[in-house]
């Protein structure tokens, strides 16, 4: 099957784009060194492929994400990197524990995180250390004691995880590495007071300059977006949303079938993967069509968009096509269909 | 069941507000004088109670919702209101015709688009003209050609379409109002070139402004949004996620467990139901979380967060809650859940 005979608009992924960022991720953060984030592609046979290059322990940011990767037997080693507060909730992870489907350790930084951990029948976490972004993670000063208090509630502390995403997308380099130094040195220091194995944070704007978490939470990388683009890394955009020309006013612009709905926008909006030679470029995104201006447009030409930000463009389709070219449009021939299974809460 | 029985985020719409809106559209646009578009809300029940409250053909935007209307028996008079230029996706279409499931128009505004409608069994269509926003809908002054052309391929011409999409959020009523004259003059032209009982146009910013349409194909008035609300409409926001205070630094901020993966951010950013007398706001918004400062926050506290833009938000969620108060957070009685059916491509 051709990419031209998919329903448009259809999100492809590059094949060959994505075992390359696989392996040279692999390369420098090999085995359990890196702790692959589900939450940027919500794909359990995506989340497979990372398995099969040796990445057998996975990040999840939601309950709903825990579920399907135990429901597909990726269950080995999962950390929800993220505060459950809810019993309700924690025992839907608790009862994977107890049948014996999944490992999972949740991020605690509160009294209120550890008795819901207690109350849901888990037995393992991290404390969440703020690390200088401001969302969750406990004040550093009070890292310590919450171990010590997981600890008397009966819960195995494997360490410290703090997440520096306020400079993944620090575009300088040295200045990315120098301020990733200063938030990790923050996180080593925590990370004395509470003990444990596991130093867990890191993502893609800082896999090679972080060098003190134990096990990287990237995601991005297995086929980027313009966002991360910018940042000159060595990891390539592979993915893609394909659109067809729907209307074509000659001299003026087109309209594609794409749009908000298939696209996130809260990074910036798509580019066009062929640009005509420079002549055209994207006007604006409304719900349901990304109208173009410039280029020789004909209604019914397929072309591809590379969406600014993957995680939330991947959440909003159902199936994720590999192709074996994801910059020939409707040429591209599809290799393989994956449900995108993990999406929701 | 109370909205703090379910798991966060949920999406919420209050019931009173959505009677009351319906009520108030309704009274203005009585019947066939409202094609309600299911795009902004992608719930057949919530299509339902508009055809309860008389207004029996409906407004689509992709061939998912045409289906899904058709086989929840909505289907006495649908309009696809977008270019549909693959013939696959026209035969899903005159597949329903051909079983007597639905009448389906689709709009029309170039040589390809007669010809799919034509090959996918296809028999009426409406002539889309370009009345001033750079997206679908043909130069005006081809308008007549087009449905002569439809004409001699066996289509039916019921009439003419025009949105001015760009006007919906002019923010100034006599602006508004002055603009839409004139956009729907243009549409009043080529009407007189096409011929035909209908003319399709307007949305819930140009509500009591545009007199020139026969059917106003609105829908976000249903349960509005933060973007709608700006222009001072008779429609209250109705639609609320609601999320848990899942981590909290007291003194600095609080980060909630709803984030850009359930409230669309593509118009402008979310706000507080309860902003605490005044003294928090939303910071920014995450993936999974929305960080908001100033306040007194609890780590489980459940706090509502009114998106800006209802048809994206709407698309992220399988479901929708019905409750008698969307401004009560955790203490609100979940009185119906409706599946958000419509989804996808």
């Amino acid at each position: 099957m051709r990419a031209g005979d998919l329903v448009t608009p259809a999100l492809l992924a590059d094949a060959a784009v994505l075992d390359r960022n696989v392996a040279t991720m692999s390369a420098a953060r090999p085995g359990p060194a890196l702790r692959p984030h589900v939450k940027a592609f919500k794909c359990t046979p995506l989340a497979g492929l990372l398995a099969d290059a040796g990445h057998h322990g996975f990040c999840c940011a939601t309950v709903r994400e825990v579920e399907g990767m135990a429901a597909a037997g990726l269950g080995d080693d999962l950390l929800l990197a993220n505060e459950v507060v809810d019993p309700r909730a924690t025992a839907r992870l608790g009862a994977l524990v107890a049948a014996g489907t999944a490992r999972v350790t949740v991020a605690v930084d509160s009294p209120e995180a550890i008795d819901a951990a207690v109350a849901g029948g888990l037995r393992e976490v991290l404390v969440d250390v703020d690390v200088g972004m401001p969302r969750c993670g406990c004040d550093p000063a009070d890292a310590g004691r919450l171990a010590d208090a997981a600890r008397a509630a009966g819960l195995e502390v494997r360490g410290t995880m703090g997440y520096e995403g306020h400079l993944q997308h620090v575009v300088a380099a040295t200045e990315r590495t120098a301020r990733t130094a200063k938030a990790m040195a923050v996180l080593t220091a925590a990370h004395g007071d509470v003990g444990g194995d596991v130093v867990s944070g890191g993502g893609t704007g800082t896999w090679d300059c972080n060098d003190v978490v134990t096990e990287l939470q990237a995601g991005s990388f297995v086929l980027m977006d313009g966002d991360y683009a910018r940042l000159g890394l060595p990891f390539d955009e592979g993915l893609v949303v394909l659109a067809t020309a729907v209307s074509v006013r000659p001299g003026s612009h087109a309209a594609l079938d794409a749009g908000l709905k298939a696209l996130a926008m809260d990074s910036g909006g798509p580019t066009l993967v062929d640009d005509h030679d420079g002549a055209a470029s994207v006007l604006f995104c409304s719900d349901e069509h990304t109208t173009v201006a410039g280029g020789q447009w004909r209604v019914g030409d397929r072309v591809g968009l590379r969406p600014d930000h993957i995680d939330p463009t991947m959440a909003k389709h159902e199936v994720l096509h590999l192709v074996d070219d994801a910059t020939a449009g409707g040429d591209a021939e599809v290799v393989e269909s994956w449900p995108i299974d993990l999406r929701g809460w």
